[in-house]
């Protein structure tokens, strides 16, 4: 596992979040893509109230955030791009396959995430209140159009752009399981393999180990595991 | 006006769109990149009801889709990070610098502007709906937030990495006009600044007179200027 405390990369990530949160947090998405490029990293762990100065590394008081010494940046799309510079098993060096890559992760990011996330946070956040009640199909409804669409483009295709992985296969995987979580997705569908896929990746699975055992060591007493 | 009918680059874009849409169509933000880029370029017009096929160019059934005979690609975040590439003065070399604006970019479509729509498009599509009207107060306050955090990052700078306007700047501030106007940027703020700096630039003007000029030569009959 490339997590080496002494590595020039850091991240930066939460202590602990409740389970409903675990494998959904961003700086997952960047541990994937670290694994996947052999890239040695070390994780700076923040509780859930950050120092106020954060704000200076991430306007947004979001994680994660990556500095390797040359670059120091935040946004989760932005430093798997970078980390895809730096590997081209994630990301190919011809114009076409960079950008269809690039395009991929902006359409992940912008085009299906948003309207999942909204979907899915009506039941994890306002279950109870009238307006997510009465929203409820309509923001259904939109969301499971975004998927179909990647369903009919994916098709019968191993990846997004055929038979080679690449960064935007990373991040759409991420945003398609939280649909899945969500019960977005339909079981037996070409969607449902293709998380499947991404999930049998070894890079992945060393990714949410490292993840999830950093959440283990700082379950806040009293809360069950 | 680079708008070239023989011009290599052929973007895609709306033939004609209502009032309250036009100038927030996502084909300004690669017009107006190719504009500050001095590339020519000539747009396939397309109605609203698109042609079936153009899911295979666009799997969102959205515009713009950009080809230059090297690239074929859409989401416009992508087609402006590739325009970037083509010209410095929109993209910096070194890495830190490109990838400080390419972070902000993927945080203008990710963190900005999907609360912004949000917020945006509870009055403009769903106003005489209860959901919305319950809504209201807390997405105003997600937009805010995230404006907010926008505006304590810019400060007193004149763009979001100092004195130098790049494609984040470039995207920021198209998500910000929508933001405008939803109503969601304080008259007298940094932010309305910022705004303003960016409408002042002659590359947004050029961009927005050729899609008008667009839409109004395609007004469907009985519809008002």
């Amino acid at each position: 596992m490339p997590i080496n405390p002494n590595a020039q990369i850091e991240i930066t990530g939460f202590k602990w979040v409740p389970d409903f949160a675990r494998g959904l947090v961003r700086d997952l998405r960047v541990r994937w893509a670290l694994e996947e490029a052999g890239l040695d990293y070390r994780v700076r762990l923040l509780d859930q109230q950050r120092p106020a100065d954060y704000l200076k590394e991430q306007p947004f008081d979001q994680v994660p955030c990556f500095n390797d010494g040359t670059v120091q940046i935040f946004e989760s799309g932005a430093i798997v791009q970078y980390i895809g510079e730096k590997a081209e098993a994630l990301l190919p060096r011809d114009p076409q396959g960079k950008y269809r890559a690039i395009q991929w992760t902006y359409a992940a990011l912008n085009s299906v995430e948003p309207g999942v996330q909204h979907r899915v946070l009506l039941d994890a956040f306002y279950a109870d209140q009238e307006w997510a009640k009465l929203r409820k199909p309509g923001a259904d409804e939109f969301a499971r159009n975004k998927l179909r669409r990647v369903s009919d483009w994916l098709g019968d295709k191993q990846w997004l752009e055929g038979d080679r992985f690449t960064i935007g296969d990373l991040v759409m995987i991420t945003v398609l399981r939280m649909a899945k979580i969500g019960g977005l997705i339909e079981i037996g569908s070409n969607l449902e393999a293709y998380v499947e896929r991404g999930e049998a990746r070894p890079a992945l699975q060393r990714a949410l180990t490292s993840q999830f055992a950093e959440y283990d060591a700082h379950r806040p007493e009293g809360v069950a595991a």
